[in-house]
């Protein structure tokens, strides 16, 4: 039994171990163009900012770690040219040597990754117009920083490694621009979730442009003046271009091997590919979504070390399947932690579903024990109350909310169940009703018992088609002066219970209040008083205001 | 309609808002003895520290704020007397007017409570001996500290009240003992997960005295020296006795109203006594488990907010029923975070479960960004793979993992599931494989793929009853010459493939490492190299010796 693995970084590596803890006795080699092998992608952001100080750190293993723990040979910086199918090898090149021979392989695994997409823009090969994707070219932009010392930055793209660099820049005293094509950054966001890290952003100090893209990266010999459709220009020092990769698919593709519609590798839950005994897995292979089982593409490392685990037991006899992906995020920008998992509101939109949404805003400890404010966008199937997704700012505790939802949403929970979990709590951790919980309540009260809410966009957009609806201002008077929803009535909470006579109970009303909460309690008193058609405003004055509405 | 409810802190306010939230002309009112409402009881432990500056933050609300926002009226310093369930009155003292009233009802909703236990010890009366249950306990001991300034003090008991208290005491500049009458802190952990914690305590400083108990609290006035029972004593300033809390169950047994076998007040899901119309919620009513379906009574406020929700909701016709408690539990004592759910190893082999538990030792994040490292002990049952059960201790990241537990056991999680869960990674949150799921992979190796697990306990008891046993130490040489396990042979891993012909195939074998990895990997080899059983020690080398089984 002789196992060749194309790749060693995540998926590769993780395959070779696999298929070496269930079986002793076959031969397994990794091939790889590069020098490095088995390190972290995901760290390369924080090796270029202050945070991981060596490279050792990143690249832990090598070839004889490898051989010594797994009995595996690994070849760096040798490339695969061909997979030839029919008589089962590859034809592999020594780079240093320039020795080519083949390799013949009772399994194959093919796990050549992703790589950053190159758009065609004039300037894009100037020597100091950097993408992040290895150690070699991490290294190329942390020694360009360390030497020339640059003072301004420009970033196409804000993906995750675009944001990721944006701190880890600033970390080394950078300024920073983001150039952005889309109305909002982090394209997978809905923009009204977006708009809570733009502004946090903005604050501290990174220059963002949105809807508008790079034409052209003028300067001598380096790029100086970043040119953008617009017409706009932005001086810079040096230009990170990260919008987005893409499979590196060429070699299965020449060998026959069939793509998905993402443009990635197809593969079945067995990480097997069209042809017998090729199998594939991480950043190359494509990917299905555990909601809509439709195929995606996300490429992640820890999608690439599950699917490299799970093709490393395959091709030894083993029974361990993927299960697909919820298209689960998570980054950091300075203070700010933003993720999401699940579909988003246009995702579940484009999808069919019959949408319920809140705006979930709440600490994530109590205030007298220092909590911060978080929102939760969470996102529900009207017709059967299943969870579809969720998406989670905030200064602390968000990595832990968005993993509840990852857990109930694996096991296809309905928002009432949330409100049930028996969640850890102590202030220094929680809420006493963790905002997990209450998410779950909101969501339940909108479905199940008529506490129906309207997202900010959609009362917007209601009132400025005409529409004759009664918007009720819960706040207090002095706030109802400093800013309200055009239109709206100040009603005080406190006043309601004596003053609602006035209001038509079959007129549309929307009660809302600086978050939700008491905009909710107003819209309880009016519907147990015979209301007809009453909805509370989510995510309350707060959001709408974030969103520019006002 | 005419709803009252006798208790004003977590679940009585919370039934009080519920049911006003459903029913917009019930007449609702609330009585209490105490002078305040609706308070934060878990965070009267930080507010005798530094970290709750003020006694407002944890008392926000008053008997204004509910009338204002829910039109409920509350009656504090109004202690009921009896309930009168044939004539559906109660009989309420006003404490300071001494004035006694009847006050029927339509629904009665008992949320009296729990106090705490107070052991027959000569001298508990005394000034300077405290017990914390409520805000005026608390303020006491506040008050006694900021006055006398006290060098020393006793804990009596290591609940989570016991050590939420060590901290707050230290960050006072006090010195701690505490007496724990158990043969280890925290009774509801295994005691192999508590060691992680009782050292971390010495190492901080704190005198832990175990398997002892008080039996005097001598002194003139004060108590000045505490008596413990193997004769041992102890100077102290004062003394905190937090040996436990019991429900308020007087009113109701009084009654009529049954009790449960833990004696707090039995109650279906609907949250309804056994008297109709009579309703329960919080720390005096009875729980039950989510994995064994038995009674239970685990006092905890995120579980009286969530029955209190449930009772206020039954009683105006809403169908909101309780689903049962894991027992989730966390606190935090000064860098170091413990928390467990669902079933310990003890508890669930006295439910006659067949467990299957690891102890897998991981740090939270990766090394490269500063990763801590956690313990996770699990329990699983062999026969369904089922998870039963975790325990957690580590300085980051615990409360996170807690919850992922809690919800994968909420949905009935198998051991296996946990790895295909896309638990959200970048570096500053977690490893590419989260230790949550790495825990799942080592339960369900054990159960469905052979890789048998050893505790450390098992295997000393296995060797001290003379059983034929080749222990192996994987680790390198020197780590073996400076200690391992007694009679172990030390095989280093890169040595194993070679060396391992000298040993018998048929022998019981158990491999260990340092924490558990490499033994896997030695223990994969030999399996596959046709050993007949093999173990690996859960935690290994590391968990064996904290043990102290050295």
């Amino acid at each position: 039994m002789k196992i060749l693995v194309i790749g060693a970084v995540a998926a590769g590596t993780s395959a070779a171990a696999k298929a070496r803890r269930n079986d002793e006795k076959a031969e397994i080699k990794i091939f790889d163009m590069d020098s490095e092998i088995s390190y972290s992608s995901c760290g390369l952001p924080y090796f270029i900012g202050t945070e991981v100080e060596s490279r050792e750190l990143l690249v832990p293993r090598d070839a004889r770690f490898f051989k010594k723990k797994y009995n595996v040979d690994v070849y760096t910086r040798h490339e695969v040219l061909e997979i030839n199918a029919q008589e089962k090898l590859i034809v592999v090149k020594n780079i240093d040597t320039e020795e080519i021979f083949n390799e013949a392989y009772d399994k194959l695994i093919i796990a050549t990754g992703a790589r950053s997409v190159q758009p065609g823009i004039e300037g894009i090969s100037k020597p100091n117009v950097f993408s992040l994707r290895n150690v070699g070219s991490a290294e190329k932009i942390r020694n360009f920083i360390i030497g020339k010392k640059p003072k301004n930055a420009v970033i196409v793209g804000s993906g995750f490694i675009g944001l990721e660099l944006v701190e880890n820049f600033m970390a080394r005293g950078i300024n920073v621009t983001v150039v952005e094509m889309a109305d909002h950054v982090m394209a997978s966001l809905d923009k009204d979730i977006a708009v809570y890290l733009e502004d946090y952003l903005r604050e501290q100090g990174v220059t963002l442009i949105l809807n508008d893209s790079v034409t052209g990266l003028e300067g001598d010999v380096s790029a100086s003046k970043v040119v953008l459709k617009s017409g706009k220009t932005v001086d810079t020092d040096f230009v990170i271009i990260s919008v987005g990769v893409k499979p590196n698919v060429e070699l299965a593709k020449n060998a026959g091997i069939e793509l998905g519609v993402t443009g990635a590798i197809k593969v079945n839950s067995k990480m097997q590919t069209s042809i017998e005994d090729i199998y594939t897995c991480g950043d190359c292979a494509e990917s299905y979504s555990l909601i809509t089982g439709k195929s995606v593409y996300r490429p992640l490392g820890s999608t690439a070390n599950k699917t490299g685990r799970i093709a490393g037991d395959q091709i030894t006899g083993g029974t361990l399947e993927f299960r697909g992906i919820l298209g689960t995020g998570i980054f950091k920008v300075l203070d700010m932690t933003v993720a999401q998992t699940g579909l988003s509101e246009k995702e579940a939109i484009k999808e069919g579903y019959d949408v319920e949404v809140c705006h979930n805003i709440k600490p994530d400890k109590p205030e007298y024990y220092h909590g911060k404010e978080m929102v939760i966008k969470a996102v529900a199937d009207r017709k059967t109350g299943r969870l579809l997704g969720a998406q989670i700012v905030g200064k602390s505790g968000v990595d832990k909310r968005i993993d509840i939802f990852v857990t109930a949403i694996s096991f296809g929970a309905k928002a009432e169940d949330l409100f049930h979990l028996d969640l850890a709590y102590a202030p220094p951790f929680s809420t006493t009703k963790d905002p997990v919980a209450y998410t779950g309540m909101i969501l339940d009260n909108a479905i199940n018992r008529s506490r129906k809410l309207i997202t900010a966009a959609a009362l917007k957009e209601r009132l400025e088609n005409g529409e004759d609806i009664t918007v009720i201002d819960s706040r207090s008077a002095l706030q109802y002066e400093q800013a309200h929803i055009e239109g709206a009535i100040n009603l005080p909470h406190d006043r309601i219970r004596q003053d609602m006579g006035t209001l038509g109970k079959d007129k549309t009303v929307v009660t809302y209040c600086n978050k939700g909460v008491t905009g909710n309690a107003a819209q309880n008193i009016l519907i147990n008083n015979g209301f007809k058609e009453v909805y509370n405003l989510s995510g309350g004055h707060s959001n709408y205001k974030k969103n520019g509405l006002l």
